[in-house]
């Protein structure tokens, strides 16, 4: 995409959005998740050209997951359609459209879908933000022992592409 | 808001969101605008606890617009119910539910409703950000005389309350 040229406004197409890529999690693994970029990018720096926001739509499948994941970067959530839990740290909350969710900086987090319909939800970051981490094993070990590691899939997202 | 205390999930209640107050443009003044501030608020700094944008809901009664203005901070707008125009300097666009709508900075713009029901979308913004600024006799001259001219209300909501 050329950042400097942003459309000022993205339709809906019914299945996505009006030249906007449905792409996975990484090409070739079947999570069963797609995330939609209809606005922004990510930038190295805030003077970069282009929004200083990005607005992604995912959409999890019955059974999907995103990654269990923390960063130093906000998420700002919409849901959109369908049942989901949001697990943020030990707890594991249950939502459903035009629930609001925020996720703080460092919180471990995943969002799973717990209907039978799609799950999908907006969800947006700052344009210049840090990459995923995965979870530390005392991470793990903490969720587990927690009411929201009943809900949690630590292994059903294969982890982010090395970056040196 | 205990700005320290942000709640991770913010329910809706079907009428707006659990906990979160309806408010208008200012108190008293009738302008068919609803807005409901989800996540977060303003901040003077980066560094002030509290998340880092603020999600808000605007719903817009029949006739309704949002104020014509326009502000160096950015606008990511998620159309949740309705039909609407997004006026964007000289372009007014139809949007409707699930349009993504991106005001870059110093666009003059403003929303408005195109239907008999009401028009409302969520609108995220950094918390810490300029105040709006009201038009030029420039900016509107140059509206009036454009296809935008038609369809936006410069006068239909009273300027923000001046700050010293």
């Amino acid at each position: 995409m050329d950042k400097t040229a942003q459309k000022r406004v993205t339709r809906t197409d019914g299945r996505g959005w009006e030249g906007v890529e449905i792409e996975g999690y990484r090409p070739g693994a079947a999570t069963g998740v797609e995330r939609h970029t209809i606005v922004g990018g990510r930038k190295a720096s805030e003077s970069d050209p282009g929004p200083g926001a990005e607005v992604r739509y995912f959409e999890l499948q019955p059974g999907a997951v995103s990654r269990l994941e923390k960063h130093e970067h906000e998420h700002f959530v919409i849901v959109k359609r369908g049942l989901g839990y949001a697990v943020i740290e030990q707890e594991a909350a249950e939502i459903a459209a035009n629930d609001i969710v925020y996720v703080a900086p460092l919180e471990l987090h995943q969002f799973v879908n717990r209907g039978d319909e799609p799950f999908g939800f907006y969800c947006i970051v700052s344009a210049v933000r840090d990459f995923s981490q995965e979870p530390s094993a005392e991470d793990l070990a903490r969720l587990n022992a927690s009411p929201a590691g009943k809900i949690a899939k630590p292994f059903a997202v294969p982890p982010p592409v090395k970056r040196s």
